[in-house]
């Protein structure tokens, strides 16, 4: 079964500053293993899905350096939105551009700044889903916790989807793999609610990965949005002429900046969730480093000529060539990017963004 | 009357790491005010002392950097030590070089590294001390405490000095410039027992700094030390000939490595304190900078392109000419020198060298 991957790497986040710049988002860093996440992300897709099926969503600013970072995709699957619309535009046009190839071809969106430990259990997850597309699901993948996380959104497991496994519904616990009805969603949880998810055992992570038909989409985007919808339809027109870019530019900037899972997954009756395992992170900040790269017997990350001496459960990064010594700290994330350097504390990941507003405050557009 | 300051510049300690180097040691550095510790030591001394009465006493790595650092004092006043032998050789060397020019001259004994915020008080405290020592007397200056420091050694108040303020026997607590007898030394103490001494106002805390007359230092290190006092009667003889460079080179390496506190000062009979009170510091290490330089209202120490967010009493240097963002953190200390960073504890800045040490293990020689 054909697959149409769709990476969207337009992405600008601030929480892995100095690290990551206006110019060098997140995706573009690598931030587990050794390549940028947007290149691992193309390069785990083999053999589900071919090269020339792939495509890249991003801004005008990053298309040149992503188009570097996966030189083996064509430069025709390279879609630049003219601006940032949230997701719900963003797979929008994917559709349109895969339906262009294939009405009915199956597009699997992917997010370009996440790590995956398993590629082969992923591969596993996204054909199972496409599948279930093929019939005219809209599959989300919803991700097992082992943890009770408080930086993600999470899904409640409904009714064992039919044909699906022995018998009908509620499993104990949704097996891997075993499609079920969404019953809703739910925003990030504090923590008690997080365990109480953990041990309920019918929540899972919401991982932000959709698999579904172009013409189904568009149909429930036409549904649940309207006003984008038609945005989109007078956009599908021109998909593959020389007027595209002109048209893109034109309407794509009006469109409702909503995200695919408020403006259209929420409110749909057609969506399902493949339970999965396969060694997921988001990497939402410096924090979850020590969930994808290497540590230490006292929990620290220590990377680049760091130099931690009596100090446990730290995230050292020192890439700016000279030495970075962490003497006598517990959980601290220190981060010496050559022209700018960052000391955090590992529980306030998410407040690096306040240096970066400051930063701009004063003006200091170089190191931003 | 006549005083022969004599600076001992032969430091060099790893506390301020980065910011001191072996080529640059603490001294060197402008971390209390806007010159260098050695140079505002010197130009505090004034009208107390002419400058061509001054002697800096250094290392032979440090000879050249010292003289640019006081051009105002003669070439010839910079006392090269061949190598470091604590402060005993020092102090014994300093006092042939007092006595070449008057057998009695008044040496005062001052480190090169520490901060006085009041200098005024400083030189009446001094010439109180030289008073006593024309007179035969050996006189440390002890330093009124007003923290429980654990830092820095004590030395109890004995017996009013005879002749000094109205009576005899010890007063309720040592006045300010008014002469005792020294009761003893006592050893940096635990914070239980600092906080005794503190409330007992009898104990003050032992500044390293010392007043005598040449001729009676040369005679107590004669009989509390008679070994080094052979080895000084040699170098004397050569002391403004051709031939005191060699005779140095050959003799000193040989002397005791042993400090003037314990070979001579807690034995000698001869010793009395004057006790005072003029802001000072010894900057012991990055723990100390909040006495010594501008805080914000946050307890804050934040130079250079230094941004603390979120934070409280953190010591934050950054020179390294790029922003140093600190978010949530307290009571840490951040130093960007540049080629190096440190991120320490600011109740572990003792173990600054633990760093240097692990540095000097990998042989980073560039950095240390």
């Amino acid at each position: 079964m054909k697959i149409y991957p769709v990476i969207m790497a337009g992405g600008s986040g601030t929480r892995f500053w100095p690290l990551s710049r206006k110019a060098r988002p997140k995706q573009f860093l690598a931030l587990a293993g050794d390549q940028p996440l947007l290149t691992a992300t193309v390069r785990r897709l083999p053999p589900l899905a071919r090269a020339e099926d792939i495509y890249v969503v991003c801004g005008p600013v990053h298309a040149a350096a992503a188009r570097k970072l996966v030189k083996e995709l064509p430069a025709r699957n390279i879609i630049v939105e003219p601006c940032a619309r949230n997701t719900a535009p963003c797979v929008g046009l994917a559709a349109l551009h895969v339906a262009a190839r294939q009405k009915k071809g199956i597009v699997a969106m992917l997010p370009a700044d996440h790590h995956i430990a398993r590629p082969e259990a992923f591969r596993e997850a996204i054909a199972e889903a496409a599948r279930l597309a093929a019939q005219g699901h809209i599959v989300t993948i919803g991700i097992r916790p082992h943890a009770p996380e408080t930086g993600y959104g999470y899904l409640k497991v409904g009714a064992r989807l039919a044909g699906q496994g022995k018998g009908r519904g509620k499993a104990r616990v949704p097996a891997r793999n075993q499609a079920h009805k969404v019953e809703r969603f739910v925003e990030k949880p504090d923590v008690v609610t997080a365990a109480r998810y953990l041990a309920d055992g019918h929540y899972l992570w919401n991982s932000g990965m959709f698999v579904f038909r172009a013409d189904v989409i568009l149909d429930e985007i036409r549904r649940a949005m309207p006003v984008l919808g038609e945005q989109l339809d007078a956009i599908q027109k021109s998909v593959g002429t020389p007027g595209y870019q002109r048209t893109l530019a034109r309407i794509f900037p009006d469109c409702p900046s909503i995200s695919i899972d408020y403006g259209v997954m929420e409110k749909s009756q057609r969506i399902v969730v493949v339970p999965a395992d396969f060694g997921w992170s988001d990497v939402g900040s410096f924090a979850a480093l020590p969930e994808v790269r290497p540590v230490d017997h006292l929990g620290n990350v220590a990377e680049g000529d760091a130099l931690v001496i009596d100090g446990r459960d730290n995230v050292v990064i020192a890439s700016g060539g000279r030495p970075v010594a962490v003497v006598g700290m517990e959980g601290v994330v220190v981060i010496d990017a050559g022209d700018a350097v960052l000391v955090c504390r590992k529980d306030r990941a998410q407040d690096v963004r306040k240096a970066v507003e400051e930063l701009a405050r004063r003006g200091r557009e170089e190191v931003l």
